[in-house]
């Protein structure tokens, strides 16, 4: 109901979630695009920072993000290394948001836990930018679709109804004799070291048991609460702010201390 | 009329463009310069990572980008080497935007296709901040002079109306007998090589006959329409967003693949 | 009075200065909380480049920073090493502005010339995102106190009065008997060396006697008013935008050309 009435002056905030960098005017020019259509459209930055063509980060980041903005936000995703080729250009509605996005993956993770899920291919070029180009949909699709959309235009009226979204294969946590094997999936600016491991695989496997983290060459035997904790240049086992096992160092970068990077192995063992 | 309208109510939105970079508080300060004079103003960004004193791709990005703003939008360049020194600063109207900068050329190529412009010289102190310092005037003139004018205040009255402003000297493209010869002028985040060559040009010269790209020691004999074309790490030659000529690679970096950069020949033939 | 009467609507700018950089979600989260809470919060970016943990960089752009911006604003300073071990986290007011912050020094320089001071430690839970991690509080203590401050919410209800807040300790200059001895604190991104010297203690201390500038084995013997001032890459001296004395080389580094880093002494004698 309330929720009804937050759409009737259309989406809140629009989000955007990239690998355009900052470097260039692709970021701006889609802002011109959507604020030309709405002008009080409300635009925020996550990240324009994602590796070129990695969509693996961008549905994290996404995934980690979208539930802190308001209901009724829109999330913009454009990590794109297909644009032009025969993907789908998707817009989805949850019971709280909307999403945007090239059918690759990106928006999978973000989508597994939502109910209700309505989707549309894009295809109504009423909508588009014209002339349309084939290597910026950026542009000329997802931004226009995104304003009008966050103007109150209908849902139903930017392309044609689909059953199901290409799914994005993320590293998955496997249960051995030996204890849980998950990876670093996500390093942060402080070399923080984010694992797949979540929360609630962690509390389920240890059950309260004593157990060692493995990483590299090293072990932990506790969880910290803070990065703070212990002493200085101390290697912390922590669960992040994002439900994660991370694996961090008391003011320094985990990252370069154990050169680590995405894809290497974390252990929990019970002992 | 509809134009005329909108100037009531101000100023749609103020773009910038800086080779500040982010790492320092100026552009921030700018921003809080405007919003302390207009608290409704709408700031974009669209790049402050021009490289320092960059004026060429200051002005290429102008020129791509402006466009897509509102009308009634007031775009803000602060690439500046000569600043406090005897260059003007310039206010300018066309038939739907406004644009403040230094007059060094970085308007020019954004305004050559432009009807019915207006130049100032910005000259009335009664806007600058106070005191006005000879080293940052995008935060003590140009951030001011364009609050006040987002706010509506009248054109005329920011300085006096001047005739012409400086040109700024593109690479221009040579008609040899073995074809058209361009050069790289800018090159994004994905290593893609923009060239020199626009969409008319290359119409114009090719007629629909066959043709040949030559970049390094490449040919590539037919346009793409998207980077995603044809296989994986693939030169592709294509049209792009902006309309012009592109170097790319599918899926990787044109530029480190062919070592290219600024300055860079690329030569059309027909065969 | 014009003041109170800002304060009715609540405030005015949220400004931001972290040292979260931009490669993660870590700001856009914070702002989606912000307009979650009060989707009329206007936030503006100050600087997010800080380096990891670097309190004495967060304090010169706050104190560089604060008051370009408009009155009623809140600056919120997240550069927060001691995330979640014992340090207070701080909600200040003065004459003019709110400052969200750990209570770790990052606020005291810029504090230090203000009236009025009331100062607050944030303990009530009320306004604080749930569940509340030890890690984020950038997200959920600060982000939360400011929003419900920035919609109006009465100073007094985010915790208890305190008196004091930790002060850090600035490099300072000092006076010998060979000149005034100070030292660079802040590169800039065009390579401009800041002093520790500002505009007051150089008048004061050379009183219109002639002067001499040395740093590294280089002499300056004069004030310039712009970089553009001299020869192409000559070397300057001036007062910059913010007070202070600052060497620079005209369309060039200072920093590279003198291979010099924070804490590379400045020398400034009366001849």
């Amino acid at each position: 109901m309330a929720y009804k009435r937050k759409r009737k002056g259309g989406v809140s905030v629009i989000s955007l979630i990239t690998d355009f960098g900052q470097n260039d005017n692709f970021v701006g020019v889609i802002k011109g695009v959507i604020l030309s259509i709405n002008p009080n459209a409300k635009i925020v930055d996550i990240c324009h920072e994602v590796k070129p063509h990695d969509i693996l980060t961008g549905a994290f980041l996404l995934k980690s993000s979208f539930k802190y903005f308001p209901k009724g936000s829109l999330h913009l995703v454009v990590v794109d290394p297909g644009v032009g080729s025969e993907r789908k250009n998707l817009l989805v509605k949850t019971k709280d948001y909307f999403f945007i996005a090239p059918d690759n993956g990106v928006l999978s993770p973000a989508l597994k836990d939502q109910a209700s899920l309505k989707i549309i291919e894009i295809t109504n070029k009423n909508y588009f930018l014209k002339p349309t180009s084939d290597t910026f949909h950026g542009r000329d699709i997802f931004a226009p679709t995104a304003a009008y959309l966050s103007k109150g235009e209908d849902f139903g009226k930017f392309g044609k109804r689909i059953k199901s979204i290409k799914e994005l294969s993320l590293p998955q946590v496997k249960i051995t004799s030996k204890g849980l094997i998950g990876e670093i999936i996500y390093i942060d600016r402080f070399g923080n070291l984010v694992s797949n491991i979540d929360k609630e695989m962690l509390d389920n496997f240890i059950k309260n048991k004593r157990f060692r983290i493995h990483i590299k060459n090293k072990t932990i035997d506790n969880l910290s609460h803070s990065y703070a904790e212990g002493t200085y240049l101390k290697l912390l086992a922590l669960i992040d702010s994002f439900n994660y096992l991370e694996i961090a160092l008391n003011r320094g970068s985990a990252c370069n201390y154990l050169k680590a990077k995405k894809g290497t192995e974390v252990m929990l063992a019970v002992t």
